[in-house]
């Protein structure tokens, strides 16, 4: 029987993502850029806001006008008419000793410094305003460029939008931002037993499941699946389908079974035969995902993962979504979140190889631990990975945990 | 000035929300499906796996004619050929003494009950199969429904659909599935000061921050927000934007800016006039976010929201969120993650309203706190949310935080 290329660890495998760079950037519209990555730094082409503006409803004043005012003796001001809205503060002028109307948001008559808020005045009639309490200079004002001043950094390249994020740049003008593309995926299912899922079963035939749950995979990662279909166990046909993946063109192809060493598995040779492609891994020291393999040409990448869901799941996990964030600009780690948690029973585990152990997850209160429960089951099966809530991690250097040991658990997203 | 409707507490604001129903279930394929809420339990059409398979590359035997073998003294069988992956393996029938070649995922044939690993076998001749190691009955087998019996409930209605429970669904030749809708959103922004985002500015105006903001927190939570622009600060245009929200159909409309007692405010006005429409709501005690109104129409929410961005974020996240999860099916409730942090200064609060302090987060190691850094500024400004983590909650009861003090954060998406 064939070997493994050579087994190596998931750190190792993890390093070899670094061959791999970031995607092109691309713009898009301001309004698809919701968890998008930026490809550069963005400034403000002009000031936020773009002129001094009242934070309230009241009367723009010279502050200096207010000083020492108070209930029992308010400052006595002149009208000087009102600031409609959408209108230029700054073609009136306010003279010493004069108040203007002024709305939440409107832009400050030119020599006023501050406004007070309609509650602390009075208006006697239509020429004279009671003011009741003094205000400092800049009070319930947002000066020009106070948000940001022109040619300032707002978002840094490599950030994650978040929606107030895309409310800045709105602010600003930009209904475009540049943005790592999303990386299209090709996903292909190998197995003479797949059919389709809308297809009847014969006898010994089973509907392909790794094609729908990796396309879901990657799109909650934030990439593109395309899914190939099935494709039977014969390396011709393997080699047809890479073919077409590299044509899409895909920057990522994910071939699900025949990763292994077995007569039936042929995504090594095929990958082996594939032009300019270099061979990177064959073999990981994990449990589940050990059969998995990676490829490379130029900047595209192919997998060949394990074919029972479940070891394809923790491979995907591990090694496909830290390549697909570093392609999108992105940390090149998994970005799933890591908690602490307490065992409730004994996990066995061998020594050499890195275990990933399927667990639920009951959440501690104030001060009581996370309980992490093993959810076992045969690797064919799917009902332990819908219970279960994330990946309990066993070193390589241990030999399984006890009962009541505090442990790291990998979320599902 | 008129005053505010009545101040109710955030409590009180859920509780009215109880009054929505989630919106009726519609149909969608199966690789629309993901983080979709399923509208009914799922059972199983057919058991999952169809037919008793194999888990490894190997020979199918009876487990008792390998009872005893080993190393030294191996069970010596007749080889009875091969299934074909994708054939019918019930059409062989395994007599005992036999051994029958079968790949992973194969059917095994009548009479077998296990199969021993390739690894742990010598095809001696055409004829003859050595057996090294024994098997129990049902080892590296998963039975007929093993994974999903016919009829039982595989995901439950309420679930949010992550990628393992499509790749279920799929294996179940399930391509369509029950969900409740998505909420369609209407948003409006009102203000004489605003214009497009891609339209020039003149003196006094602003581009409209608030539209793009909303829509995307939408989107976020899983809603379709279509955005109806820009109204000007008067009651008719804005009576004709909320009759176009109804007419989309809309679930929910969000109105932003207008929503205070200002003699420029005329969302509530609009809204008590609006036929057939309840007012639940005007003035929530938080800040920021008093200036808050709810109405309903038969099943449709109406939001008044404030005009600041800060502000209308927050009361987002505390009530939007909540009743667009709820339109979905899920729990009423914002569903941001909530987390334990120490203060590192002083923040002020004034007693007799919940106040939401926007602040950084620097997560603690393992025994250390996550620190909570508030981030000041005027409500108006953007920068203050885009260097934001969260918010940090102070009771009604409570008279700010000193530093160092425990704390609880409401963690952005």
């Amino acid at each position: 029987m064939q070997g493994f290329f050579q087994l190596i660890s998931s750190q190792e495998l993890l390093l070899l993502l670094e061959r791999f760079r970031p995607l092109t950037p691309e713009s898009v519209p301001l309004r698809m850029g919701l968890h998008r990555i930026l490809a550069r730094d963005i400034t403000a082409p002009e000031p936020l806001p773009p002129f001094a503006r009242s934070t309230m409803d009241g009367f723009a004043v010279r502050a200096r006008d207010t000083f020492g005012c108070s209930e029992s003796e308010p400052a006595i001001l002149k009208a000087a008419g009102e600031i409609a809205m959408g209108t230029s503060g700054q073609a009136t002028v306010l003279k010493s000793g004069q108040a203007c109307m002024i709305w939440t948001g409107g832009e400050l008559p030119a020599g006023a410094d501050a406004v007070v808020m309609v509650e602390f005045t009075t208006q006697l009639d239509g020429r004279t305003i009671e003011i009741f309490r003094p205000v400092a200079p800049g009070e319930n004002v947002i000066r020009v460029g106070e948000d940001y001043a022109q040619s300032s950094v707002v978002l840094p390249k490599g950030r994650r939008m978040r929606p107030q994020d895309l409310g800045v740049l709105a602010g600003l003008g930009i209904g475009d931002v540049p943005v790592f593309k999303r990386p299209t995926v090709a996903i292909i299912s190998t197995g003479d037993e797949l059919v389709e899922i809308d297809q009847p079963l014969t006898p010994g035939t089973i509907r392909d499941i790794n094609s729908t749950t990796l396309a879901a995979l990657v799109e909650e990662c934030g990439g593109v699946p395309v899914s190939l279909g099935i494709t039977g166990d014969d390396p011709d046909s393997l080699h047809q389908a890479c073919a077409k993946a590299l044509d899409l063109p895909a920057d990522l192809v994910l071939i699900s079974g025949g990763s292994s060493v077995g007569r039936k598995d042929f995504t090594l040779k095929v990958l082996e035969k594939l032009e300019n492609t270099e061979l990177l891994a064959h073999g990981v020291s994990i449990r589940p995902g050990k059969p998995t393999i990676l490829a490379r040409r130029d900047n595209v990448a192919l997998f060949g993962l394990p074919g029972h869901v479940g070891s394809a799941i923790v491979v995907f996990h591990l090694f496909v979504r830290p390549l697909l964030r570093r392609f999108m600009g992105m940390t090149s780690d998994s970005g799933l979140e890591r908690i602490k948690a307490v065992t409730t029973e004994q996990v066995p585990s061998a020594i050499g190889r890195e275990e990933y152990v399927r667990v639920s997850i009951k959440r501690g209160g104030d001060s009581a631990p996370n309980l992490a429960t093993p959810i076992y089951g045969k690797s064919g099966l799917l009902h332990p990975l819908v219970k279960a809530d994330g990946l309990l991690v066993i070193g390589r250097d241990v030999e399984g945990l006890d009962k009541n040991e505090h442990c790291e658990v990998l979320l599902f997203p």
